[in-house]
């Protein structure tokens, strides 16, 4: 949580994962004091938390070497709730090392994908899942992270195309009886429509538990992300991914865009008169902050362009 | 209907707009003849209903011109629902005489749009809406098109801001009562939510009858078209109207971009297996025809660049 808000008045918490997500998409290179700028920028307009990056390797993503760095210095600012992604083991524990407050582990509901992004099968994911697990459990509790896995390619693929659901089903049980505390369930490829989040959500929570699943990860690519977001929070979901401009998808597919975009998702949250805890016309100038710092690359998004509505205030559309 | 399918099997009429909405907002004037291409070639895919054009005087929009030429064009398609806009009795009397199934006439909710849009306060545009109700019910009723009336900035006025609710169900009612046999709600401004959405579909409708309110027009200016299109889904409405590449807006207001985009609200739609009677691959086609008629024109939509999902067929989402 940054300046501006309580976490306990939060309706949704918007998780902003740009630095992550958005900048491994791009072959640009941020600079580390500009990431930090963006993040604390962000933390300043009231954004809850932030993922600031990948442990990877740097050899494989060279655009995440500084996210130890990062995370040290985003755990400085105060109430703001700092996440990164961790493909194994070694990630979590750099995580630890650093004080992330939550670590992901991204497990592909496809086993193509699975293979193809981090060179491991379901069974050996669920290994290291285990490993994981045990690891943290002895560590201290003011040190153990939150941690999660974040199924990815849960509502299709670009390699298998349709992925069933029995298997996103079996795969989510697995992955909290290897002890994650959560499962989130990520729409990389922007096949998801909002009548297949309804069901997939609530058949996972079912399996799983409603407290087990309480965060989708959504992306814009075919335009229908704020609609799947929508379906997403009336299914009870209360933790959504977005990304600062929508930076990322792949640079090979023009207008395969990033994740959704964070500026539309707080207006339209924060039009309802769900408190996000973050200030638009703060977050809007934040833009300028990640533009300057990425010269060139496509920024997505439609309320900073349109600005916002005359007379606008939060709440507005609810009386 | 367009060649593909039977008015009696559409789950949700997508009715195209950017004839009209997209093309008069830019100050290109796209050729009679290709005008009428893209008509043919949305209908071929499908579209079952399409707005060719505005009786509106050609001194004031010259872009909308060749209204009537268009109307007797489209009707000859078989199957194809074809409607207008016209602002004033003069207007109704030429889309009858040009033989238009349908005919819409704005009414804008704030009385500063109204004067602006048409010139006339509520209750001059009450009046007129009783003349024209008067004219057409004269006529033999093979002749006589469906008259409705658009309720403009529904959702909030670039110059009024805030539209009272009460304001818009005083308006439907009146509208009804002057003769309307249908009502739509229209977002003009780009300003709704899909909260407001819900509640002022829910309100009307209730005031006026269900079957009174079955349309609405959104756009996409702040990015929230498309959950907004779900909100009205969820509340039954059944007709969305949309346009092409998603043309249209203030060339002034760069992002201030115009209706929602047909190629995605129909992805959208045909991914929850809900029929629109369309054929994805040949509307997206159509993209080709209205791009080469309107070079340098900005067209908006994701599933047209990023193309449709490995695997897709209509419904896939819903097994």
């Amino acid at each position: 949580m940054g300046a501006g808000a309580d976490r306990m008045s939060i309706d949704v918490l918007v998780s902003e994962v740009g630095p992550r997500d958005g900048l491994q998409s791009l072959k640009a290179i941020m600079p580390t004091e500009a990431k930090k700028a963006w993040i604390r920028a962000e933390a300043d307009a009231g954004v809850p938390e932030i993922e600031v990056g990948s442990f990877v390797p740097p050899k494989l993503l060279p655009q995440m070497a500084d996210c130890e760095e990062l995370v040290r210095y985003a755990v400085t600012i105060p109430g703001l709730h700092v996440t990164t992604l961790a493909p194994n083991l070694k990630g979590v524990e750099r995580a630890v090392a650093a004080g992330a407050h939550k670590v992901s582990i991204p497990v592909s509901a496809s086993e193509t994908h699975s293979q193809a992004n981090v060179r491991r099968n379901h069974a050996e994911m669920l290994q290291e899942v285990r490993r994981i697990n045990e690891m943290l459990g002895e560590l201290p509790e003011e040190r153990r992270p939150v941690f999660e896995a974040g199924i990815a390619t849960a509502f299709g693929c670009t390699m298998e195309g349709p992925v069933p659901e029995g298997k996103v089903l079996e795969l989510a049980h697995a992955l909290v009886e290897a002890g994650c505390r959560e499962v989130g369930l990520s729409d990389t490829t922007g096949y998801a429509n909002p009548a297949q989040i309804r069901r997939l959500v609530r058949m996972v929570r079912a399996e799983i538990g409603e407290e087990k699943l309480t965060g989708v990860h959504l992306h814009n690519t075919r335009g229908l992300g704020l609609a799947n977001a929508m379906a997403a929070l009336e299914e009870g979901i209360t933790t959504l991914d977005s990304s600062l401009g929508g930076i990322g998808g792949c640079p090979f597919a023009p207008g395969a865009s990033g994740n959704i975009v964070t500026e539309d998702l707080v207006f339209m949250l924060e039009s309802m008169g769900l408190n996000t805890g973050i200030n638009l016309d703060r977050l809007l100038k934040v833009r300028d902050v990640v533009a300057e710092a990425l010269p060139g690359a496509e920024m997505y998004g439609f309320t900073p362009e349109a600005g916002l509505p005359l007379g606008f205030h939060p709440g507005w559309g609810t009386t």
